[in-house]
């Protein structure tokens, strides 16, 4: 297991704020993440951890201050993981991550679909990150998972693959059909070769269909998105979970766009569901 | 007066947080500000603004969202508005207007002290931007002042300065004695001379100690601050502000540092206390 190296440390909500970076053995590359441990931890107990993935354009290490969620994580005994930015292998040309085509590449890792096969990052969110972080902080083992946009898709994701490790997932804005993306049609014409069962894979739609295990799931999507309703399509997604037994709360935020202000406005309520979850 | 340029606009906690420039008069260049209107602007109200002076390295556009204002502002009804930049006259080196002797300059502003000579800010917040803002939104009259570092400092020394016009102060980690800062020191020097009483006009604990109008300060510290003791020295101005009278809350924050994950720990209580001062 990696080593992690301390960053930065900021009090915080009487809790800890914190940026750690380690190397990844799955991206085979330097990654850092963000964690805020609220104040229960100081206090010497264990908490479960809510696992926070990122918009596509979006560093998390300010996830904890920006959103707001510091706040109710402190209220809530909840600590908070954010993995900064999307794993990113020697072939990456881009130094943020985010750009088109730049990631570390379609041929990564087939089991993950899109979001991992662009990224690597969907293994290292499922195992490398949970084990490091359960090994170096007061985690109690329970888990819950949330996102934002490309993130919410990959929290959906990664809660459907693996239900049994979340209590629940939430996302904000999430993107729910990859290949509606641009960069998301071309990874999937150049993995697929356009075949219609290839492209199947990658939709978590087809995925919440046929899952025996349903966790709980909140959505809220901002009606002023500029995304939405061409990228960002969350009703299939809602109307086939649904469909499958899953208790889905869906909310179309009037008026609210796809940034840190409508995710502030409403963070509150997502901690809560995830608090909820994870018997609090 | 001169015409406000919408830069954007966000729907957040039912409120609007929305970016302007304009032309501004007194530092002959474009400034810019941000404004959090509440919900209650949105439902026909008049409001009171609180005017919030970010800290020498802080862009303050983003202030209602990372310090976490915005929620609370939006509870109480009230509107923030924050410049985003100090005042960059033609003289300025430096398009961050952030580095040490890049300001409009030391001949700027006599009347406003050191923090108006090196950018001319002061004028431009006792006067330009209240009848911007008042004639441009709709705005009660109501004023209340606040800001962090530097900005507290400007803060201070706005309200003492014109008391009639502010309910209350409220300061995270303010420069009370400007001498105390490298820059600080180069500028009193390059504008007294050297002598003492050219330098006591730059003190806001002197002109706390004459002050016969004594409104509400509220001040918190950080005790692990990077700039605390050495260079932000709160207790004798606190102690000043006392001994002629002044009711000051001042908290010293056991391990907090200089910076938003401070100030959003305890932006709920400076809200309140203006909401307080306010009337609310």
């Amino acid at each position: 297991m990696s080593r992690l190296t301390l960053v930065s440390r900021n009090k915080m909500f009487n809790g800890s704020h914190e940026r750690y970076r380690h190397f990844s053995e799955r991206g085979q590359c330097e990654m850092t993440f963000a964690v805020y441990l609220p104040p229960q931890v100081l206090q010497g107990y264990r908490v479960p951890v809510l696992y926070w993935l990122p918009g596509l354009a979006c560093a998390g290490e300010n996830f904890p201050l920006w959103s707001g969620a510091a706040r109710f994580a402190a209220q809530w005994g909840i600590a908070l993981v954010i993995p900064d930015a999307p794993v990113r292998g020697a072939g990456a040309a881009d130094s943020a991550g985010c750009g088109l085509g730049q990631g570390a590449g379609f041929d990564a890792d087939a089991l993950c679909g899109l979001w991992a096969a662009h990224y690597q990052m969907c293994r290292y969110i499922e195992n490398e990150l949970p084990a490091l972080i359960e090994a170096h902080f007061p985690a109690n083992g329970q888990r819950s998972i949330a996102g934002h946009g490309i993130g919410g898709y990959g929290a959906l994701q990664t809660a459907l693959s693996y239900p049994k490790r979340y209590a629940a997932v939430s996302a904000f804005a999430p993107v729910t059909d990859p290949a509606k993306m641009p960069w998301g049609q071309k990874a999937v014409a150049a993995r697929s070769g356009g075949s219609p069962e290839s492209r199947a894979q990658y939709g978590i739609t087809e995925l919440v269909q046929t899952a025996a295990d349903r966790l709980p799931v909140l959505i809220d999507q901002g009606s002023a998105d500029e995304f939405y309703p061409h990228i960002l399509q969350p009703q299939p997604f809602v109307d086939a979970a649904r469909g499958n037994g899953f208790n889905v709360q869906f909310n179309l935020r009037e008026g609210y766009g796809h940034n840190y202000d409508f995710i502030a406005t409403f963070i509150d309520s997502h901690i809560e569901f995830h608090a909820d979850a994870l018997g609090l």
